[in-house]
């Protein structure tokens, strides 16, 4: 089985990490291929790079279904192109943002997400209650780091640590789900340190994903997520047009 | 007052119809600029062209700010990239799906969308519930003509017109609202036909971006709203990079 | 095109705000009329009050069809009588809740309302949640300003100011919605003053309504808002029977 | 323990109907008086008639709080004036349409209302929100009876039957809930014929205002429901200026 | 008349005062039977120990079957068995947090629950969703007294008067719902202290039920509610199989 | 890793087909016990039979604390006892509608459930909205199917490729949901016939604990689901009482 993994950003130091969270959880026999695309921005902090993330993040599916790919992970908390890229793809594709919540559900009554930046709070909002966890969802929470600063603010981890902490005291919540791809790699020490489930959405998609696969379950092609229809695309997405 | 009016497809006769749509209804000192991208989808049916549309979209608002636009449409029932394209703009922005589902709200309890192809129901529904008119909206209906199909074929109009009348019946609805752009000329007439208000959203739209500028009211860019950070973008994107 | 905004309390100092306020935002060619009843509160400030501005406003709209109206707007934010306005009414109906609220949507994911009177809170909620912004309406704050206390009390425009900016802050919002038509010249400097968009609903009422006259929309006369049917009334309110 | 019941419309034979439906559920010591308003319309079949029957119904709580009352029943399947009459009664005030669903609860997982006109059906779905019962109410049904002709239409009885058990079996529901006061005396029979509990409202809300008053229930005073603040009414309502 | 209630805990004081409350609030000629089954836990502070109360709550209603009981209250707040019991019982069936809350709604727009422990707010909110009350829950609260402390502790009364003033200022609410069956004897004095309603759910259960039956109004044996199919029980639970 | 997959009912054919299933989704290392309880019902087919399925369920749990089980899977479609078995167990526990209807989410818009009896409907729904479906849930259902004649009634799988068949249709929905697990073996035949993904639940929910051990995730013990207190239990059920 081969999962392809999709870093939406094209920061390649953040691919590395999450290929490592994705593959620390799949079985014998299953391949993890981390990617970032050939084009956007270098991170997701607003609704526009989330935007402009998705025509690379479809040239990654469709680049993945000629090179044999089983199913698709799209490693950032806005899950952008989720809808899109399950039209293209003839496996399972799973966003983080929606497995992390909706695994969540699986261990307690609520959850609450901690995120980077506060401008990004609506839009995780509007996620849970589109995937139905907004009853769920305790409260969303932002420790106000950049993204790629996760990487290098020697701080990162305890500012983290201590937004979770007050996260679970202001909504009484059961679980904590981390609202960054780039969080991945602080998930077991916030769990150990904080006696509560933390989940990271790198490895709960691909977990899901390899569920998935192995159910033999795909997303259904019998109505709105059939193929697109073949049309002429114009000026530099040309390349992008649906094939007859 | 400049409201520019952004057909997220780049099919040039059906910018005209809406351009045409859009003047009809504002008021004198304000001038509507229909525009089509310069690259995408040549109409939008899928998740996939939807996604596609939007750095055209997006490319149409950045011009827009250099050309001094007071607000912008969005001219497609998807009302693609309309979250993004409210942090570039300092004007208000409004998409036609928006527009028409909540001007319907103060017309009756409930309405019924006519829409092209049924792989894009779920879609109106999704819209429907983000923008607060899911309990408003009684049923949304496909006469399965493709978006292009609509200015040449000559069943067109009969084939709307059935379908506004079950809905209307099957629905006990008052309202009916057209699910495309590509619809905006046989508004009027389906309305005298039905004895319903019939709602085109790209009349609506522009009615609604001419009286948010008349009363002074653009996008708060407090928080989600803000304009994007500066950052590097990638590859064939590179341009979209905001800037510093 | 003529407007007729009515102001459910009795007021005479208060309608002539509201109506300068109303004329603000019109194009050329639209009249604004604003009028009080001839019978009914002094101000509104409860569910009582509120009930017993309903005759005293249908009077006003029964007047304003002989009168050439073309629409309407009840400049109170409980929106008294508008749905019994609809009925009896050609054109379309506005209430500044409403549109105040509705507008609101098109700046921000979220509001937050600050009203007069800790008593009002549970009817705004009621009045959110069936127009189906109950989920962008992030909070409703009370100054303790008695409504006719607007107009006279020198510290109202600073309690407001602070009562905004609690709410912006308590709510993580992007938008305020005054919560009284007491409140519409305030607007303005509060917007000012806050930094994010500041709705008067006397203002949003009117252009919605000029919007919606414009666009050749109508309330729906096909079930629930058709003309009341001809009927007896007896005693004091015998002169409101619905004609034959 | 003096119930008073109000029927909100002017139509004395149908007030002695109701009276009899309430007589027949109260305990010994309960004394029920039945009533209707010196103002106002013959019967209630639009929102226009709905908003004019308000104050007849709260001048009649006004001078049951003179004459001692314990509680009331609103019985018309609108519950016109409920909020505003709470603020102005000591004792519990009870809806007809309220205490009918809410009471259905009790009985099965959903419920199907059964009303007069058509025009009315959109007002039945809103109280069912209102008043939380939403996703129990399965359907909401007319069988085209104007509300007068309920006791002269010998056909009424049988077409109010039909339209039941279509209800039933369109809906799958558990109970029916008879959508008017004038149908009160049907009750007995259709639950006979159905063979599932049919509830009118009269007697529900008879039964639960007797229930509250035995239990030392009332309405909170401590917000939104306390007496209304004293203040000038002008023209032909001056005498229902809330007294100092 | 005669009305089971069912304390679904082991322990006879606790019972013993249940009965008491629920005497209080019957009419003459109404029988209360206080029981407590014969297994089971002493105290019900899980969701284990709720479902290990249910065979105990069903052999109570089976047994009241054949004693003739005409209607069953079910006295703990989690309900426990409510759904099973409606099929086996003949009359309506109630339970204390169902009726608590639903009363609560006749006497304001929101209530507070004030309830022993935090591990089981989740659980009351789960219930307040089911029965269609969220929205009008305003908040659950808790005062960390273990159930069979309510009885001994000295300070249980003054720590849960405290922990409802904390309610009522916090949620802004009209209405206290006591979340507890044993918390029945506290109520008069709490709502003399607060100056709000303060609902006991073992008095409105009861009073609910004799109004259920006097009504004529029982359980829908139409579909979901009917007898349970004839089968074979193994083991421990064999005698309880349903009887052909 | 050792899955416990426990069916609820105590018929020992069902208990095999339902090890079958689930074995075949899982990786090498992972054991599958599939047991049945000692005690209840032979099938569960309303809510009487579901309540006393439970102590069975706990037991099992209990019994596998002991036996080093590391999740637990709950097979039959009512989830019996999941909340009480999550604060009994140590590892995740998952039902198989919880796992067949969330699963379902991650592979279209809406899916549909086939269920056996009618009267199993409203449970059905009731799940749906508390796993926060409700939305993605578009129809429930029956094909009048006993539980323990889906094994023998030859005309079974017909019936119920009937009903698959007649659901897509009328909902216009992307999945089917199997609602019994009785129903698994019946699952890839019926997907292939059917052209759409069928989730048969006892395969999601095993391949679901499977995923939430290998990721390192269990039920929460931080509040609502932490062990419960130690107590007397009495009579039969006093092997049950929570040790210290």
């Amino acid at each position: 089985m081969l999962i392809k993994v999709i870093n939406p950003n094209t920061t390649l130091s953040m691919t590395k990490m999450i290929g490592e969270s994705a593959r620390a959880v799949v079985g014998p026999g299953v391949t993890v291929e981390a990617v970032s695309p050939s084009m956007g921005p270098a991170s997701i902090e607003s609704h526009y790079d989330d935007a402009l993330s998705v025509p690379g993040v479809l040239q990654e599916v469709l680049l993945g279904e000629e090179g044999g790919a089983d199913g698709y992970v799209i490693a950032c908390f806005g899950d952008p192109g989720l809808l899109a890229a399950r039209e293209v793809a003839a496996g399972p594709v799973v966003g983080i943002a929606e497995a992390g919540m909706k695994s969540a559900t699986y261990l307690g009554r609520t959850f609450s997400v901690v995120t980077t930046l506060g401008r990004t709070v609506g839009h995780t909002w509007e996620l849970a209650h589109r995937y139905g966890v907004g009853a769920a969802c305790a409260g969303v929470y932002a420790c106000e780091i950049p993204v790629l600063d996760l990487e290098t603010d020697p701080a990162a981890r305890s500012r983290i640590l201590a937004a979770c902490r007050d996260a679970l005291v202001r909504d009484g919540s059961d679980v904590v789900v981390l609202g960054c791809a780039g969080m991945a790699d602080f998930c077991v020490d916030l769990s150990a340190s904080l006696g509560v489930p933390v989940i990271d959405g790198v490895a709960a998609a691909t977990a899901t994903v390899q569920a998935l696969v192995t159910l033999g379950l795909r997303t259904s092609k019998r109505l709105e997520f059939a193929s697109p229809a073949a049309k002429t695309y114009d000026g530099m997405l040309q390349g992008f047009a649906p094939p007859r």
